[in-house]
Formats: structure tokens, sequence, C-alpha cells
């Protein structure tokens, strides 16, 4: 299989399999509503709207969104909605959750939950993007930009095996993984230098399959072949990376935002860690950006 | 005065003055002196070459770069170089110091040095860079890029001050500073937005002069007047930052350095804290970036 480079592929390579169904929890949203129809009529999802049915209806029809009334699930409020969303995941009637027109906190709370939710006891949860620019031949999946604020070795390391996961389902057959720091010297200075000397032994120890891990690297060594020669570093991944694993929150959602904003950047993310895919979508990401969300969590419905 | 919207506006800027004395500390390297000397020939620099005369000279033809036999000071090794460099710049002979072929660590070591130094007791040292991208209209004066690992409230105000006393020399009136974090929220979860809120706070009580400061706020609401309207974050900076602090060296690094790699991104930056200004250049920075890390050296060589 070649892998996927551009994020225009996900819908292409879908359409080669049955659709996956995507439950959305409040889809009283026209942002929201517009994306899923527009992966609907691509072929490679159903809509399971959970919500008001009245608010949702009038609301695609304000947007001049067409829907089938079939798509619907009436369910009173938002708690309700996100609650029926997460338990049709649960019982296997529903392959991807997604966040419609309901408070962040509280969806999550739902997807948490160690009695109803989806996340297993003890497993760590976490986000990966996949991130395409015109000037990187590839897409790099990047991670985390949206839940682990300043992630410890144990929380890096399943950020490593989600993106891996992402990347292999891409079809990659033995992604790049650069562990970003701002330059290429361990150092006390910068402890997550230090996770990243320990998690480049664990790689090359095979503990992560197959895959070259390498860090602490910065951007150009990370992303720049050419930098990686001049400054004579000696890394497997060589300005080559497939994966940009980042040391905080912070890091990780301003390097994205930047290419955005100031290079042409598009994404696709999800929440990994969940039993299912978890979509959940920014207002300020571009109605593209939307849809390549719902594509990419389609292609990780199978894993 | 007009602002200055482009790196390439300084040079114009400073022909109107006399040309500032740039000390170079071990200017044996090739890269370096192609830099300086288009800076004297562009009127707006006299360098001072200190180092090892032969080697000056040889590395000097060897890349086809005409120098003045009489710029050159002859100083036997590095850390008398180094040494010589630090005290012209200390006792008002030169305007500007500049790290040549030497190690960073020794380089710095002298500059530090409460004895001989240029850094006063007690100041904090960081790096501001002017950064320029194709598509934002005018430029962005990040920082740290590559001195403060995880600047604390205290450092975090001084990086401000640095970062407002560069956007003022380049003709803003009122700077407008964003202090960026992963979203607009003040949360426990995220103790550098605690230090924002504070900064915000100091602003609004004149305690930085003449400027708006706000955060947090993310790259989109401080960047893209689009954003912050669809948002509706109410905020003063409105995706018009000239400003942006960031929260971790790890995180302005590669906020930057993406930038550079895939959004045509050119930049100048300098040490800020040290009496007279520091230029430390990296070997991955483009010729213009170097040129233009010069030029904004002797623009500041005045405040």
């Amino acid at each position: 299989m070649q892998p996927i480079t551009r994020l225009n592929q996900i819908p292409e390579r879908l359409k080669q399999d049955a659709p996956r169904r995507i439950a959305v929890a409040a889809a009283e949203d026209a942002n929201t509503l517009g994306a899923v129809v527009r992966a609907v009529n691509d072929g490679f999802a159903e809509a399971i709207l959970i919500g008001d049915r009245r608010a949702i209806e009038q609301t695609a029809s304000a947007a001049g969104i067409h829907i089938n009334p079939a798509w619907i699930v009436d369910a009173g409020d938002h708690a309700c909605a996100v609650a029926c969303a997460v338990q049709m995941v649960r019982t296997g009637k529903a392959d991807v959750l997604m966040k419609g027109l309901v408070n962040t906190d509280l969806f999550l709370k739902a997807v948490l939950n160690t009695e109803t939710g989806l996340l297993p006891k003890g497993r760590v949860m976490s986000y990966v993007c996949a991130v395409e620019v015109p000037d990187y031949p590839k897409l790099m999946f990047i991670t985390d930009t949206a839940v682990l604020p300043f992630p410890d070795l144990n929380q890096k390391e399943a950020m490593l095996r989600y993106a891996l996961s992402m990347a292999r389902r891409f079809g990659i057959a033995e992604p790049k993984v650069a562990l970003i720091s701002a330059s290429e010297k361990v150092s006390p200075n910068f402890p997550n230098s230090i996770d990243y000397a320990l998690l480049s032994k664990m790689a090359e120890r095979g503990q992560f399959g197959k895959c070259l891990v390498d860090g602490p690297l910065d951007i150009f060594l990370a992303c720049d072949p050419a930098s990686a020669a001049i400054k004579g570093v000696p890394t497997p991944i060589a300005g080559q990376a497939d994966v940009l694993l980042f040391p905080s929150l912070e890091a990780c959602n301003a390097f994205y935002k930047g290419l955005m904003l100031f290079a042409g950047g598009e994404l696709a993310g999800m929440i990994c860690g969940p039993d299912k895919p978890v979509v959940v979508m920014s207002r300020s990401e571009s109605e593209n950006s939307k849809y390549y969300c719902i594509a990419l969590s389609c292609l990780m419905a199978d894993e």
C-alpha cells in the first residue's frame, strides 16, 4: 500500500470499505452538520445525529444542508444526547463519537466515565493531528495539541504509541519519529530531553515495533534534510520525520497554529486512547479541516 | 516615524546615523565575516575583527570576502579574543558584541562574568527575535527562542520589557503584546496562564508604559483578526499582535523554526539584558537572517 501523503487521499482510501457510523452528540450545529453530511455524501460515513430533533432540522434547513430525518435520534437535552452517543459507541452501534454543540468538559466527562465511558481504566488519553503543509512532502503526525499539558514519561510513551499507530494506518511501514526540543542536546536544563533519551533507547530495543525514534531534535533536524546535513548531527530522522512528539501542549499548539495561519496548513485530528475514535472540533478550524477530522476518525475506527 | 514592518527596512533606517562598531570575538569564520562585511559595505557598521590575524585573513580570502587588514585585532586564542571583544564593548570602544567561531558557552561565560562582563548583577538575560513571514502584515517580536528554558514571572516580566523596548525602537508607539498559551482560559492546569493574568493586570496599571498586553491567548487570537472575531473573545490584541511572549523556550523555538521552514520566514535576533546588544548566530540560520541580526543589533545599540 502506498502511504497517504495528503489529507485529501484519506476519503479515497475509505471508499474501498463500508461506511463508518458516526454518532454526533448534540448535532444541532451547522458547522458540524455540514462536515458530517459532506462525509456521508462522499460515501464513507453514516450519520447518527443525536439531539433535539426540531433544533437539528431547523439548523440544517437554515444552513441549506440536506439531512435525512431518519438519521436523527431524538434525545432531549445535551447531557442525554452525550450519554446516548457514548452508549451507542460502547455497544458497537456506532464506530466514531463526535462532539456537536455541547460543552467540551461535559462531553469529555462522559467519555472518561469509568463505568459508562469509552476510556479503559489506566489508559492515557491524548490528541494526535495529521498536519499537511505545502512545503513538506508528506504528512506530519504531531502530538499532543490539545489534551496533555505537560506529559510525563509514561504519557509520552502513550502519545508515541498512538502517533505510531496512526502513521502505520496511513501506510508508513517504518515511521520516523522526532522527539522535539529546542536543540539536539540531552541536558538536565530540559527535563523533556531526558525522557527523549529514554524513549530513543526503548525504541532501539524494539519496544515500539518497527520504527525509528530519535530525540531530542529541533524542528530543523526533524523536518529539514539540508539542516540535518549542515549540522552533522547523526540521526536516522535526518529531516524526514513522520511523527513529531512535542514536549508540551503549549509548544505543540503554537506550532500547529503557526502552520495553519502562515504556512497554508490543513489538519485532521482526533482523541486517541478511547476504544473508538473521538472527534472534538474547534470552531476556529477550517471547513476542510473539520471534514478531514471526520475522515481520519473513520480511517482509525478499524484499529 | 513610520514603524518598520519588514526586516529589509532596518538597514535603510540605520543609514541616517553614524555606523555602529561591531566587535567580533574569534572572527575566523567565513559565515560571520560574510554577514559583517555586507553590513560594512551597506554603511551602517564598522568591523572590529578580533582573533588570529592569519586565520582571519586566510578565511576571508578562501571565501572571496574582501576585508581591510586594519579591521583586525590580533588576539591569540579564543579565550583571549572573547575577553578582548567584551572589554572593548565594556569600555565603549565598540557598540555591539558578536560571537564568531567560538564555543557558545565560553562566549556567554565572558558576557555573564560579574566583574568583567556585560550583564549588570541581577539583570535577566533573554533572547528576542523579530520574525517576518509573508502572510503577516508586520513583524512579530517573539521571545524567548534561546536563553530562558522555563521563565518564571520575574523573567517573563523582563522578556516583556525587552520585547517592548525593541518594538518601540521599530517605531511602534503602542505595541500589542499577546501572551501565548494554547487557549484563552486562565487555568491552574497551565501555570503560565496565571503569570499571564498577572502581567495583563500590571500592564493595565501602566507598569510597562504605553502598550496593550493581554493573555493567555492562542496563536489564532494573537495573529488572526478573523479568528478573534469568530471566537468572540474580548481582547484588545484582536489578531494584531506585535509581540508574542511564549510560555517556554521549547514552545517559542519550535514556533519560529516552523515558520522559517514552512512559511518563508526570516528573522533577526539578539540577546537582551547586557548593556549592549550581543549577537549569537546559529549556523543553521540563512545568510539573510545573519545579516538582519547584525542590522537589528546596530539599531538597538542606541538604546
